[in-house]
């Protein structure tokens, strides 16, 4: 039997254990990860583009456990009532090919999006932090501001996003949890005085939501949004302000910010900062810049985790995925008994 | 919800049915969808290969919607009481990018892929074919002979497998459902007279589980086990003594038993026969090799019928995969009601 935490469990188990706890808890496992990067299967995802947006299938093993995530990206989805993104994963034992674990990923994309980004800035953002601008306030805003507060302390927030209505949401489910919230009118002003800058929008163009004018020394910009061709937020300046950090270059020059970028331009791969590798952030007045696609090792990571919580708890159920005859080579055997001669 | 059927379900709906039944529908499924081979996304399926065996994703599009087949090989299973071959599949709706359909796919994947080697033998073999030679009498083999009934009115079977329990099964599951089984002592002698030769053996490995002096005129050749790198049945100089057809070159040349041959050898794809492109067989002397690895619009196909098919039924169950939360773009909302301050 294959276990299978849907919707209602996530969300169950994510109100219950409180998400600022998971996403710690997932951003461990994200580090531990990061540690064995060279020991990954690693290839870009594989992406079914249209006009109406993105289907991508993103798979990678550590050579003991397999996963991949089925995720979509599609802009217009809001307006139509569905979610931009969602998401669903799956583990399986490398030995014998079985899966062994299925779950939603569209409460977990966004935990597991937010604990990569709290990773990062731990390392990249200087310690002192203590104002985030957040451009955006989607559906992965709130988790971003989790993953800040657990990172690095963060509870000053400035939310800046074209929908009024969107920020209106954020300060409902934010203030409550101890946040510190300055609407802001513009992006410009969001960004006054803040210590890191985190983009999420979701608009498949490209974008200049940021421009390098506002960009001031020492900070660290989180740049979330920009994540497939055609598909990016920071004026192409900012690339050259500081240095640039990505997951999986190969993946990240397709599909991040430095797509607008020769092929050449020098990236940092972040877990050589965990591996001690490469520097971090090199002095106070440094501009560090996350460009973060998504990479299937976070998934895999995330779906590690909440395989590993769920243990002993009633927030997953067994489903029957896998046929299994009592002998192999039988499949048939399974239906054959039951079949009518000559049907 | 997404709509989904399991193993339990599955097998339920193709014993109700019958497996030649469903056999014959999804072949008519999957003509239509060669017919239109090229308005689908194609790529080579994602293959994760470690020395245990494979994992594979294969995704394919029409634009309108999107499918995905996650399926494991590995051909030290049966030993240790597991399948070779384990699958389940995912069909989406391209507009809006939520998964729509669940299922497993052990099962279907059987019964495709003898869907498959039915369709093409109906245009490749001789239309006055009654006698077939099957080597590799494992999984797969019964779901072949129903195909070939279905297809082409072949009743008479002569078998030959290296295990004796696997023939001693194939025997036990095929007669009472009206097949003339022999079972040879050698491939050599089950190939005698046959009109149409299907290989489905799973070693993985370089096998020569038929050589050319065997192959006589006017047979056609229905290969289907040779599916990975390194991974083939059949004597290279087989593929030399007529005209050999494939699902998709690209993949073929990486996987099938073309993979023994130069770049540029010349093949068929076989959707160009079925467009009236290129000729099928030529006449009642030729040889004709069907050098099957399996592809993505395969899995599309079947899973469309199946998901047409128990529209009304009750042979699946809904289960609740995407989240959806009342305003699309407050994924917290879900949760974070419930979450207390600070934690």
């Amino acid at each position: 039997m294959t276990r299978f935490v849907d919707v209602r469990n996530m969300v169950r188990w994510t109100a219950t254990q409180g998400p600022e706890k998971i996403i710690t808890g997932i951003m461990e496992y994200l580090e531990n990860d990061f540690k064995r990067w060279e020991s990954f299967d690693k290839t870009p995802r594989v992406a079914s583009h249209t006009p109406f947006g993105v289907i991508e299938l993103m798979p990678t093993s550590d050579r003991e456990t397999y996963g991949f995530k089925y995720v979509n990206g599609h802009p217009s989805n809001p307006s139509r009532g569905f979610q931009t993104v969602t998401a669903f994963g799956v583990l399986a034992d490398v030995h014998n090919g079985y899966p062994t674990f299925l779950t939603e990923m569209t409460v977990l994309t966004a935990l597991r999006t937010a604990a990569t980004s709290g990773m990062v800035a731990k390392k990249l953002a200087r310690p002192d932090s203590t104002v985030m601008a957040m451009i955006g306030t989607g559906s992965q805003s709130e988790f971003q501001a989790m993953a800040f507060r657990s990172a690095l302390g963060i509870t000053t927030l400035r939310v800046w996003d074209t929908d009024p209505a969107a920020m209106e949401k954020f300060v409902r489910n934010m203030t409550p949890l101890g946040f510190d919230i300055t609407v802001a009118s513009s992006a410009q002003e969001a960004v006054l005085g803040a210590d890191v800058i985190t983009t999420c929008t979701a608009d498949k163009a490209n974008a200049t939501i940021l421009t390098a004018e506002l960009v001031k020394p020492g900070v660290h910009i989180n740049a979330i949004g920009g994540d497939c061709p055609g598909k990016t937020e920071l004026d192409a300046a900012i690339l050259e302000l500081g240095e640039v950090f990505v997951e999986f270059t190969e993946q990240t020059r397709i599909e991040g910010e430095i797509q607008q970028m020769p092929a050449d331009f020098t990236v940092t791969e972040f877990w050589q900062v965990l591996d001690g590798q490469g520097p971090g952030r090199k002095s106070a007045d440094q501009i560090t810049i996350f460009d973060s696609v998504g990479f299937a090792i976070e998934d895999f990571a995330a779906l590690r985790y909440v395989r590993d919580a769920v243990v002993g708890t009633d927030f997953f159920e067994e489903i029957d995925l896998v046929a299994n005859p009592e002998n192999p080579k039988d499949l048939f055997g399974l239906i054959g008994a039951l079949s009518p001669v000559g049907s």
